[in-house]
C-alpha cells in the first residue's frame, strides 16, 4: 500500500526511533544524519498551541522527526516543487496531515504566506557551501540547490529565522563548523543570541564536521553553553550507541 | 638552594613534562591548568629567530612551558610588579635568562617597550570575567586583577595581540566558552582569523568550561578547524591520560 504513493526512483526510509517513514530519492533529495541530529538537538516542548516552522525543508524530514517531541502545528517551507511534493506525501504516509502543512515557496518570500513574529520554533538545515565561482557544484540541480548557497545564503537564513520567530522563540540551525565565526556573527546581527552549541565529530580523534546551534530571539548575550561533544562513529566506522539510539527504536 | 629565591608564602611547583619549575603563591598568583592547556595547544616551531610574547603573563607560566616547543626569544608582559618579579625569578630558577625577559608594564602601553608588528607568536590567558558592578570580585586585589576585566578587557587584548603580531603571525588565546560569540567577533574585528579551536570539558557529559583558540593575523576567513574535544578528568575526578601527559614527564 505504501508503495502506491511513490514516484519513479523513490524509496521509503524509516526513522524508527520517531516512528516515521520518509519518502526519499537519491536523485533528488535524501535526508542525511544532519537532519536526525538537528531534530535530536531540539528541546522538547509539548504545548498544544506550539507553532514550528522548518525552512529549507527539503523532503520534510526534520519536521517529521519532531512529531513526538513538539506539540502543535508544523509548517514546512521548501522552494523546489518536487521536494515539496515528496514532503506532502510523507506527511500523508505518516497520517500527520492535521498537524503539518507544506508551503512550496522561496523562503525569501515567506511573508507572502505566513505572519512575521509568529513562531515559537524555527528549524533550518540550510545549504552549507558558499556558491563561489570556483566551487564544484553538484551536477544534479536538485542536490546542488540543497548543498550550495545558490538560492539562499546564511544571512538570509538568519534574517528569516529571526523574522519568523516570536520574541524569545528558539531558532535551531545545523551548519559546518569551518564557518563558525561567520555563523555566530550573522546570527548575532539578526538578534539571534546563541544559547547552546553542540559540535559533532565523525569519529574519535577527528575534527568536528557539523555544528548544531540553538538561538533565542532577543535573548541576553553571552551565557553560551558548549554541550558535550557528539561523536557519530567509532574507530571501526560503526555508529556510537548515542547515534544508534537516535536512529532506531528500542 | 632553590628556596633562597622564594619570598614569604611562595612555593615552587613543577611542570615536569616541560622540565620547568615555577614560583607560585596562592595569595598572589598561581598558574592553573589553563596555562598548561594553552601551552600544549600552541604548535611547535623551532626557528632560532622566533619572537614570542606572552601578554597578561602573570607569573610567566605559559612562556616557560613553551621553552622546548618554541625556539628563539620570549617576552613576558605583566602589569603587577609582584607577579612580574615572580616571573623574573622563575626565569632565573630555570636558567633561561638568555632567552627570556619580563616587562613590568600595562599591556595598554606595550608599544612604549616593544615594536608593533614584530612577533611571530602572541599568547594570552587574559582575565575571563566581565567587570560588571554586580560581579563578585576576589577580595585579593592580585587575584581579582587576574580574573576580572579590571585593568584590561577582551577588545584590548585582541587589539594588542593583533598589533604585536607580524602578518601571518599566530595569536593564541584561552578563554571561557560562555562568551564564544563575543570572543570570535572581537578577534575577527581585529584581523585575527580564527583557524583552530579546541573546547575543553571538565569531565565526560559536562559542558565545556574552557576554549583554546589559534588565530592568524590577516589570515583568510573561514576554514576554522574544531579540534577533537579535550576532556580533563574522568568520572572519578582523576586526570585523563591526555592531561596527565601534559603535566608529567614520562
Amino acid at each position: 500500500m505504501d508503495k502506491s504513493i511513490l514516484k519513479p526512483h523513490e524509496r521509503i526510509d524509516q526513522l524508527s526511533s520517531q516512528g516515521i517513514k520518509i519518502i526519499q530519492s537519491s536523485e533528488v533529495f535524501a535526508f542525511s544524519l544532519d537532519a536526525v541530529l538537528l531534530a535530536d538537538f531540539v528541546r522538547p516542548n509539548h504545548r498544544q498551541r506550539l507553532q514550528t516552522i522548518d525552512i529549507c525543508a527539503g523532503n520534510g524530514a526534520i519536521g517529521l522527526f519532531l512529531n513526538r517531541k513538539l506539540g502543535g502545528q508544523f509548517t514546512e517551507v521548501e522552494l523546489q516543487p518536487r521536494l515539496a511534493d515528496m514532503a506532502r506525501r510523507s506527511i500523508s504516509l505518516n497520517n500527520l496531515t492535521e498537524r503539518y502543512r507544506v508551503i512550496n515557496a522561496d523562503v525569501k518570500n515567506i511573508y507572502d504566506y505566513v505572519h512575521k513574529d509568529a513562531y515559537d520554533i524555527v528549524t533550518c538545515n540550510p545549504p552549507y557551501f558558499k556558491s563561489l565561482p570556483t566551487s564544484k557544484k553538484n551536477p544534479h540541480r536538485y542536490l546542488a540547490i540543497a548543498r550550495h548557497e545558490l538560492t539562499i545564503d546564511l544571512p538570509t537564513v538568519a534574517e528569516k529565522m529571526s523574522g519568523l520567530l516570536k520574541m524569545n522563540g528558539k531558532g535551531y540551525l545545523v551548519h559546518r563548523p569551518d564557518r563558525l565565526t561567520e555563523i555566530l556573527q550573522v546570527l548575532n546581527e539578526h538578534r539571534l543570541m546563541v544559547k547552546r552549541i553542540c559540535f559533532v565529530y565523525p569519529k574519535p580523534g577527528k575534527a568536528a564536521n557539523m555544528v548544531l546551534i540553538e538561538t533565542i530571539k532577543d535573548g541576553r548575550p553571552g551565557g553560551t553553553i558548549i554541550e558535550p561533544p557528539l561523536v557519530v562513529g567509532d574507530q571501526e566506522g560503526n555508529y556510537t550507541s548515542q547515534v544508534e539510539a537516535m536512529l532506531h527504536a528500542n
